[in-house]
């Protein structure tokens, strides 16, 4: 491809526009930022690392039968995608209690929860990406309650894949962000990515509160080693999948 | 009385012990608090004021077949009140958006909510009393979904009655706060106080956005006259009731 027209650049990828109207390309960079982005900085090969691990969950997703944004990736930092009209809620599935949820409720830190939560979080940079009740929802008029239903659907069986792969690499999935989007035809679809950036994995092998962590609280935390961290979890993928 | 323990200072009131472990004193100050205590002032006579207009509100209630904690108002600072074991949940209920609502989802002051939404926060100063999903509460075991659900259809029918009564006051209900304590026998009775540091009250003969405000708001954003706000509430009750 020639010429790429950039539709949007966010803090962790680009999207662009390919002479292919069926097809976008996102482009994973290094950037790294955390608390609403008051904190920013750069995981060497975070692009790379995301892109792959993405890729396998949504090859594994769409292979249980989850609709997904992937088409392919042709590169190590490019994933083609299905144009989609993002939702903006940001949901997020909690398996054991962490950060905002412990700071909000005062729940210990691992505390399980059971059922999972699903929580619905206003993707709008501006007011800090809020947590929104099913009634804000419902009053903001964002999205129907058939929608959230569905998301709230999608995202446990999501989860279930998730925990039951990962359990496999002897990694808990403590809890993770999706985004979804709608393609022309009112599909809905699973979008953006599944990485270190926007899940909590723990390494099971390792007991130490800090030395467990292999995501982005790694440099939320500022707990060093961040690029191990996610390598890691890319490298037990890999592993298990071969 | 004589000798009387306190038992619990907080930002507007002292509760007091008495000879009678069947009544507490509920002691109304002019101390003023808001933003989780960050602002700090003083509103002249606002505890006479807030405790008549309790006084007023309660006895409607009751008059209405709404359990409350209140026994007898005996003078101009202190409410009788029945010992209660407090629900750790502020419910909010919203007919307007307003405040908090407005900064964490983007709905302008003044948007209808229809139905009007019923939110609990957890009554929690350290945390700075977050908003809680319905699956916060479960998972935090605070109440049960029986509660939740009492408490729910309570403040509907107090909020029915309330908007009803300040209508008649040419007054908007824009949003209230209520607290709920179960007696002895297990009785959820709504407890606290409702008064103009409780309620968003609009003044329906003004139409200027600053000068139709009669509550807590004109302490907040320093709309200055907040005790003839206050004393204007009292006079139209006083008014409508006689």
């Amino acid at each position: 491809m020639a010429e790429r027209k950039k539709l949007y650049e966010g803090k962790a990828k680009i999207l662009y526009a390919t002479e292919d109207p069926n097809v976008l390309v996102s482009y994973f960079k290094d950037d790294a930022t955390a608390f609403n982005a008051q904190k920013r900085g750069t995981i060497v090969n975070k692009g790379k690392i995301n892109n792959a691990v993405s890729t396998h969950l949504f090859q594994l997703l769409e292979a249980e039968g989850i609709p997904t944004h992937w088409l392919q990736s042709p590169n190590e930092r490019e994933m083609w995608v299905k144009p989609v009209t993002i939702v903006p809620l940001e949901v997020v599935v909690r398996n054991l209690a962490a950060g905002s949820l412990c700071r909000q409720t005062g729940l210990g830190l691992g505390t399980a929860l059971t059922p999972p939560l699903v929580e619905f979080y206003y993707k709008k940079d501006e007011l800090g990406d809020p947590l929104l009740t099913r009634d804000r929802i419902r009053a903001m008029a964002i999205a129907s309650d058939e929608i959230v239903h569905q998301l709230d659907t999608l995202a446990r069986r999501i989860n279930q894949i998730l925990i039951d792969f990962f359990n496999g690499c002897s990694i808990t999935l403590v809890d993770f962000k999706l985004e979804f989007g709608t393609l022309t035809d009112g599909t809905l679809v699973l979008a953006d990515e599944i990485s270190p950036d926007t899940c909590r994995l723990w390494n099971q092998n390792e007991t130490d509160i800090a030395r467990r962590v292999m995501d982005k609280d790694r440099f939320r935390q500022d707990l060093g080693d961040v690029e191990s961290g996610y390598q890691q979890v890319l490298d037990r993928i890999l592993a298990h999948t071969n």
